[in-house]
């Protein structure tokens, strides 16, 4: 027993030797993906789908309920439906897969694969829209999209990803402002309730912001390494493509104007994130609302009379008040087994032997944390499922969210010289930086050159650490977060 | 009020003028698609897609219930890969979209996008399956695919279209025929039950089979003008694509074994066949199982007192049971809406107008039959909300399935010469021929030019008409369905 289970956690690499290493030992053995004959590209396995479905079904039903509506665009765009916005194409043309034959004709016109779909959304936007009371459309769409990278890492960067993009369109400037900002905190909610994971709100500077966008909003979280990584992005269009594309309405005076757009998406990513957030050298720690099992019974000796009995009272109860329970009952080892879920992430694990049907009682023993409790086994299992609703409802993603919390603390400091920032850096390893910018692209681009950290976001929490810019020293527009990224 | 509905229904050609017009106007006009810039693939507005996401809801619930799991391969397959299978290949090759170009750099491997994903499961398989143990795995993928079509048309036949794909994998051929038969009848009952649309299931013959399976089996369903739609596949594919990627397993007696595959989908094409069964000169008619709106309220005379209040109490009391309804108490008349609503299929209508407040009643009014009825409006609404529910869930499905297999039956011919095919042909336009069959290819192939219909399925449900073959006279095998189809 104790030997399967030093085989199988020796098999991942420790956190602190080798992070890109555990991460990769982490998506091939908690059986998250598979590596594929398709270059760039994976297969994304049963248990690293079933998050990616949970995820779906909490954010799609937040966007219904602010009005939005899914629909589907083709996959393929035009070579000229590309280039009709400058910007954009210039930022997506470099890395997108083209098609020039179907079967063995060539092309007209060859057609990229979607990188993201704006100028699919807009030439559909010029077509059904004439008059203000077409506005605004609400749209969204899950598919796939290409972007042509060379160098690929499971979840964090491939050729082909899993996404939602948000696609709006507006009378007014400030509907689609409000409505970016919207999307923006729906992401922040879902990361910080449903995935435990402390995000950081903010702006992005003009060069890093969306090709096309008058400004682009993200989501930034610190992974386990220090490094930031940007969990969703919302974009506000203004009327630049809409300019573009000449999409025009009829306002109530019959004026033809210019609506206004924005875009947001999240996207398989978020898997990625949840690893490097919560996962520890045991393998993946999953947050209760997407791991595909909440709670695993592992029944102690399990030959013996009654045991097996019991686990399957247990795992019926739990089962009947919704909660995505299983039972292990195959003849592994409980040792095994207890490796085996520690690795994919269950949150909790229910253990019932001899002793504690004695007892009556059973072990709960919560992942993150690695505490365990006795539950008491009353009438109904009442105590059971109350403490394992309040494990899996609270306590746990309250728990992973402050532990996280707390690892970005201790890992983000205030930098008011560029001195100071190479010693944080020094001291510290990766670690986020607040440090005050002026406002030019020059600064922004020597603290990436001098320090090696680059901008993430300009913070909507402002502190103010300084008068002055930590590159230049001329006076200071905002504080900006700086940081090594995924 | 009048004008505007005559105004409105006015825009969709009769069926019996010109069905392929009517199909196309009502796509259109009931808004489930929209053309784009990108030919031979569509936009699903949302009121499209919403219909397809309820039949992904029923179907992917009962994939789930037989143990099913999703995954996501890769979209693209790199072309020695879609080699590998000798007959696949050349089924497919002829109208892949071929990706050569990545960004401004020439692939050193051209790769297709996906027009069916065997040889992705199958490269995944080889990968992960090598004992008795880690069989079945019963998979399945919600994606597009794409089959560069030369003549196209919404939902029917489009160069990108969205589906399912089950990919099963067995340790032994009996294993594989009972998922192959198994997913079938799962089609068939989704058909019948949630669409309303009567199916008849059988084998394809052997020139009619999926490129590289042993049997296909298929559901043929009767559209409005007497041709066949094929409305879902299931293949039994024996070990041919296990030898082809060299699959093999050790069995319980260590020896290595190649194991047996199924593959199964069904395709927004069954949103093209809800529309041909079930819809009429008003336009679509939709099944409540899928209909975005299962009841529509109208008020009449909403200006006068009482009546929104009254039609918002109607609308509260059916949302809270759970019906999909909408109020519309936009300032369009009661006759525009009426028209509107009959052009989306909305299953049922209610009216309520200051003469049924008085008579303390409504009127229900149901899309397919035309048929009105009044309902007392007693306390909490009970009779209201228990004749609305036996509506969408029985009465309405039931008679929508009749109706359509009523049409089947007086559109469905025994022959037993070929003169009577013509004859049928002639008389009765297209429709259903039953006709015995030898077995050999040239017969179904003479059948197809002399009479112009082709071999659909060898039904399961086979009917004895005569002893010999329809074509050439010697002993016939097996009843035969031919008619025209989409």
């Amino acid at each position: 027993m104790a030997k399967n289970k030093q085989k199988m956690v020796s098999e991942i690499t420790a956190m602190n030797m080798d992070f890109a290493q555990w991460y990769t030992d982490i998506v091939k053995k908690a059986e998250l993906i598979a590596y594929t004959s398709v270059k760039g590209c994976m297969v994304i396995r049963p248990y690293g789908y079933a998050i990616w479905e949970h995820m779906q079904h909490i954010l799609d039903t937040k966007f219904k309920k602010t009005g939005h509506e899914n629909v589907n665009m083709p996959m393929f765009i035009p070579e000229s439906l590309l280039q009709k916005e400058k910007d954009h194409v210039e930022g997506f043309a470099p890395e997108v897969a083209w098609v020039t034959h179907g079967g063995s004709e060539k092309l007209e016109e060859r057609v990229c694969v979607r990188p993201t779909s704006e100028t699919l959304f807009c030439d559909h936007y010029a077509d059904i829209i004439h008059s203000y009371r077409d506005l605004p459309k609400l749209y969204n769409q899950w598919v796939s999209v290409v972007r042509w990278e060379k160098t690929t890492r499971p979840f964090l960067r491939s050729r082909e990803f899993l996404w939602q993009e948000g696609h709006t369109i507006h009378a007014t400037a400030e509907e689609a402002m409000e409505e970016t900002v919207q999307m923006l905190n729906i992401y922040a909610d879902f990361c910080e309730k449903s995935l435990a994971m402390p995000v950081i709100k903010g702006q992005k500077t003009e060069s890093d912001k969306f090709a096309g966008a008058v400004a682009t909003y993200a989501i930034e979280a610190m992974m386990h390494d220090g490094k930031a990584l940007q969990a969703g992005t919302s974009h506000y269009f203004g009327d630049g493509f809409a300019k573009a594309f000449q999409i025009q309405f009829a306002g109530k005076d019959n004026q033809l104007t210019y609506p206004h757009q924005t875009s947001w998406g999240v996207s398989t990513r978020l898997i990625g994130a949840i690893i490097m957030t919560h996962g520890d050298d045991n393998g993946l720690v999953l947050p209760p609302a997407v791991a595909p099992i909440q709670a695993v019974i592992v029944p102690i000796a399990q030959h013996k009379e009654g045991v097996l009995e019991k686990a399957a009272e247990l795992y019926e109860t739990l089962k009947a008040q919704g909660i995505r329970v299983k039972l292990d009952d195959s003849d592994n080892t409980p040792g095994w087994k207890f490796a085996q879920y520690e690795m994919k992430g269950v949150p909790v694990r229910i253990e019932i032997g001899p002793k504690d049907i004695e007892n009556n009682q059973c072990v709960a023993a919560v992942r993150y944390s690695g505490e365990k409790q006795t539950i008491a086994l009353d009438d109904a299992y009442a105590t059971l499922f109350a403490t394992v609703q309040q494990l899996l409802d609270t306590q746990i993603p309250q728990g992973m969210f402050e532990k996280a919390l707390e690892n970005r603390r201790s890992k983000t400091f205030a930098c008011t010289t560029m001195e100071a920032i190479q010693q944080a850096l020094e001291t510290h390893g990766d670690c986020f930086i607040e440090a005050m910018w002026c406002g030019d692209e020059a600064c922004e681009d020597k603290v990436k050159e001098v320090t090696g950290v680059g901008s993430r976001c300009i913070p909507f929490e402002q502190h103010h650490h300084s008068d002055t810019c930590v590159c230049c020293g001329k006076p200071a527009k905002q504080m900006v977060l700086w940081a090594k990224a995924y």
